[in-house]
């Protein structure tokens, strides 16, 4: 019942087989884009509300703004067009029309209109209307939206041409209150990284490169996939006054004197699904983190005589009804129950191939004897993956067996991020060894992986090229700098002091 | 402290001028598109969770589709096209780049995209690839999106180019099946408008000419405004085979032949908002239904004295941690302290003007008494606009106000819309009198007020233009037909049997 691929044999296309397999998207007719089906949007949707109480709570308010930017927008900010301009959608006319008996586009636009890849030029614009006083910031925003970048090898929820995100921008009187900011969204993202996706994460700073186009810091969470690639999970930048100035986003200080604003921008998208796969999927599909599962406990019917159906109906309606007052995560509970025109073993693997934190067959000698066959999929294949459970028993157990379900995904991914973090590559040498090759997957015990090197780095401008000749990239300059000086795995200079995480990527 | 323009002077600038006082939404430098700030979108977002609940509970789920759709998708459905292409959004090229020191598009694609205005022909597509056999109908999706229709007198809510919408998409074995879902769905968007946004509304069928393009039967709820005119509030569309064949959704039915789906769809958009704002706010500015009020009570501190500051901030968080625990509409109260550097009178009006349905103002008399003064929206300027009321009783009164508050906002629109729909003119003379004059603004009590007509029509031909000649129109033909026979109000005929409801529209 396995993927056609394993992991092992080769990733990129299991990748793909688990999103086929799980039903969560496809891709669609319109290039480049997808079609994200209900088993993947419904994660999505979760992750949404997850997110979106934390940034309510923190005083961010949704908006919603246009998602057709002016071009001449992206002529205020130089080094934000250099670095969106080779991949925006153009809409240049306005209505079609019948050209010999071909349908054309007519009316062609006074200025085309960019569909938005970002929004902080659209957003300065307002904000630069709403801020006239200090007593006026900060403004606190986020919207929920799609966005376009013109991607030319997309994959599916890692990049596609249109994908959803959020995206947080606020203004502040101050450098440091906006640095704050920039930090508190930061911690958010790791936060629910960590808690709710089970996605360990290495937080950092990206080095000066690899920043947001018109930032002056970005920060990043980034986390460690099977194949010991790195995904970038979410980002959060500190403006400084670049848009402001561009914008003209200035304010009467407390002082009385004119400024410009202090803006950050923030953002997670539905790549985050993509990195949810790469971390908890194995070679039997998809496995869900019980939080953002759209269905956390899936009950089947086995019904082997007809004449038991109405019994093992009633039967699994009061198991719902028992199960429905749990309130696994201090939420709602979400049960399904697969009442479908199929065999039960096929449901089984559907809800298995899914990632279904939790399966319930029952038949009639559960229903005669109080009790369901539950199945775990993270212990799919293991002696504990089937137990009868008794029903009582079970209403009992249910949230704290979703809670540790949560618990043990983020444990084993923490365990695969640490053992196969090097920390003891001294030289240049021994670094450009280690990633002459590259893992097709982290197998668990082997030494040979090759993943994440934290090691010394000189800052040498000439890294950029550097690294795209060993095909690595640096993922951040972590928080936690050790503060201890050795020689630049990257170029072998001595001297160096800054501690980076090096690794391939997505 | 009233608005610029009253309804009764200038019913378009009143209705700009709340939009504006309530802080909702405003119009963007990216040409015909809107702003939606976060006293507007935050009752997008109750709206949409209102509505979803009720989608999910019979049946559908989210997905997410692409918003670019080939241009020969829309040579598909040939009324399809005929609908929407003087109105689209053209995706021609995929970058930007500098000629002559100037940013132009570039690399222009090999077919032109379409931002949808509708995603009829790009989700049948999936369908196609979905439906194989009966076994897997119904499929029953919805989607939450942005969609483009390229308006030239753009109107905040009501025509923007850009708007926020939900569509349903289903495909069923029988036209039957179909046909129950689309009456399903406009049963859930009447009973939404009327009990969670207190819009009462006329359901029926358009007439042939009015249908959405491509569809065998449009049904729509419709709601009057308080200018008389007729705000169309949703639709249901049953598409019967029609889009079906043009993108190949074909099943093998239970006997095994070959046949095509049966498919609809529904759809509601932020434009409900504009029906809201003309049905409940008035010339202080915007009322806004409890249900989907972003703050249903606001706790404003007055402090006169600032050595009074402490205790008041201290007994207004006694205040909200008693009312905390109270369910209007078995949901969670929704509380806002404003501590805002300003006077507590700015405050208050500027709360009126946004419409929030509970007001209080707390002060040191009132902390010292374990009172607060209350104020009802909906009762501003009434003797019983401000009452003194006692802590404990308000907690305990809370949920109940607000739901009174609630049923009294609907309670007055459904006033509105019987006394100012008139069912007594019985000839095309009379008719024509009537609509010769149009009304502002609909005085209680006034027996000239000019709005909805339900009459005789004959189905004639040359209605639409007609009606267009007297600049109403045919808003639809309610389901509860009296079967009686009388002269046709539009061309005089006798013997019409049909009864419409004639009214001007937005």
């Amino acid at each position: 019942m396995a993927l056609k691929n394993t992991r092992e044999a080769n990733y990129p296309e299991w990748y793909q087989n688990v999103i086929a397999a799980a039903d969560m998207a496809e891709n669609s007719v319109s290039p480049g884009c997808m079609v994200i089906k209900s088993w993947g949007y419904g994660m999505w949707e979760k992750i949404r509300d997850i997110f979106d109480e934390k940034f309510k709570e923190t005083g961010h308010e949704n908006c919603y703004f246009p998602m057709f930017i002016p071009l001449s927008f992206f002529q205020k900010e130089a080094e934000h067009v250099e670095g969106f301009a080779k991949e925006m959608a153009v809409v240049t006319h306005s209505r079609l029309g019948a050209e010999e008996g071909k349908l054309v586009p007519q009316s062609p636009l006074d200025e085309p209109l960019i569909v938005r890849p970002t929004s902080e030029t659209i957003i300065a614009d307002s904000f630069a209307k709403w801020i006239k006083s200090y007593r006026d910031l900060p403004v606190l925003v986020n919207q929920w939206a799609n966005v376009v970048r013109w991607e030319m090898r997309p994959r599916l929820f890692l990049r596609t041409r249109e994908f959803l995100w959020q995206e947080g921008h606020t203004a502040h009187a101050t450098a440091a209150e906006a640095e704050a900011e920039t930090k508190q969204m930061l911690e958010i993202y790791r936060d629910v990284a960590e808690n709710a996706l089970a996605l360990p994460v290495i937080v950092g700073r990206k080095p000066e490169y690899d920043k947001f186009p018109g930032a002056v810091d970005t920060y990043c969470i980034e986390a460690m996939m099977q194949d010991g690639k790195a995904l970038q999970a979410g980002t959060s930048h500190f403006l400084g006054q670049n848009f402001a100035r561009s914008a003209n986003i200035s304010f009467i200080n407390s002082e009385g004197k004119p400024e410009f604003a202090y803006t950050t921008s923030w953002g997670v998208s539905t790549r985050l699904i993509g990195g949810i796969i790469m971390t908890h999927a194995d070679d039997e599909g998809m496995v869900v983190p019980p939080r953002i599962a759209p269905y956390q406990v899936v009950l089947v019917p086995v019904v082997k005589n007809e004449a038991d159906r109405e019994k093992i109906s009633a039967y699994i309606e009061k198991v719902r009804a028992l199960l429905k007052s749990a309130t696994p995560f201090g939420e709602k509970i979400r049960i399904k129950i697969d009442n479908r025109n199929k065999s039960s073993v096929d449901k089984f693997w559907e809800w298995t191939r899914k990632g279904a934190p939790i399966i319930c067959e029952i038949g009639i000698r559960d229903a005669d004897g109080g009790n369901v066959m539950l199945r775990e999929r993270l212990k799919l294949g293991t002696p504990e993956g089937k137990e009868i459970v008794a029903l009582d028993e079970l209403a009992a157990q249910i949230a704290g067996r979703l809670e540790n379900i949560q618990r043990e995904m983020f444990a084993r991914a923490e365990k695969r991020l640490q053992s196969n973090l090097r920390t003891d590559i001294a030289t240049h040498e021994e670094f450009n060894r280690y990633f002459a090759n590259a893992s097709k997957f982290l197998k668990e015990g082997d030494n040979n992986n090759v993943a994440f090197v934290r090691g010394k780095w000189s800052g040498d401008p000439n890294s950029d090229e550097l690294l795209k000749a060993l095909k690595i990239t640096i993922r951040c300059i972590p928080f936690d700098q050790s503060g201890t000086t050795g020689e630049c795995l990257l170029t072998g200079k001595p001297g160096a002091t800054i501690d980076v995480i090096y690794a391939r990527s997505y």
